[in-house]
């Protein structure tokens, strides 16, 4: 489960929180002792694609933890100031070194587990001049066929490619909402 | 714009930060001058449903500022635990005091100059039975016609409504991703 107590200082001015429910709240909050500054923690969000060059999908290889040496799809936290389409660009070209079109929202879900939502995008590649980042050990496309299933990274990558393939063999693609616990 | 320098004590051990780009990273983030904790600040959710009781949808009139006295759907910040649908269904009863079946995901908003994202679902509402909450000055059914469009209280609510009698008329509902600088 999420650490929900893992502030232990108040941001504004450093002396320590106790955690209570403030007045017109429902939840325990790290509240300054001091200066009364209540602390939020809610749910962040990953961004990435499912980039695609015909019938082949771009997965990655990680070189970082959680899940070094698994394949996982481009993806990473959405930063302040970008809207998630941006972030899921970046997160591709940063991780796979890969520039794409993309081609709408594929896939939102929950892992309530760790606080995320993961959103990814299907996508074009614009060409195959690729290269894996620094996060990234390899980048390769893959058929089907060759999708390492057992060595994949997350959860959500393997739904996402899971309902990707299943939607593509239908010819219309849908929005996949799935929730992990 | 979004204040991204708003951390000034690391949560850790209450030191002050220096803002700096992290070896590894490639942006600016809070690091602790004494035990080196990075502060990551990232987007967060708002979700919300569109609330239906045949041809009417149930709005709420702010109790709370910003935008006291407006009228919004009910909606607010997901929290750490839950899903986003469970986040939508929660605030529905907290705003609207209303219990109400999901029918979709239905728009993704991103507002970048808040670093929020916004999440509406539809919902059918189960009963009539339904009651402001203590952020909520009323709540009230409106048909189309009546929907008080200059006293919306958000952009993401207006889209949202607007969005949803379009579709309406069309005899089918999407997913709308729309973003808002």
């Amino acid at each position: 489960m999420i650490d929900t107590r893992r502030i232990h200082h108040c941001r504004a001015c450093g002396s320590p929180v106790d955690y209570s429910v403030p007045a017109d709240d429902n939840r325990e909050r790290a509240v300054c002792t001091v200066c009364n500054t209540i602390h939020y923690e809610n749910p962040i969000n990953v961004v990435g694609t499912v980039p695609t060059w015909g019938e082949q999908v771009l997965l990655c290889r990680r070189a970082i933890e959680p899940r070094l040496g698994f394949w996982t799809l481009p993806a990473g936290f959405l930063e302040l100031g970008e809207t998630s389409a941006e972030g899921a660009l970046r997160e591709t070209d940063e991780e796979a070194g890969a520039r794409v079109e993309l081609q709408g929202l594929f896939s939102v879900m929950n892992v309530v587990a760790v606080g995320q939502i993961h959103l990814y995008y299907r996508a074009a590649l614009r060409d195959v001049d690729f290269a894996p980042g620094p996060e990234s050990l390899e980048a390769r496309l893959f058929t089907e066929a060759e999708i390492p299933w057992d060595e994949l990274a997350f959860r959500t990558v393997r739904t996402t490619l899971e309902r990707y393939f299943a939607d593509r063999r239908e010819g219309r693609f849908g929005l996949h909402c799935v929730d992990f616990r």
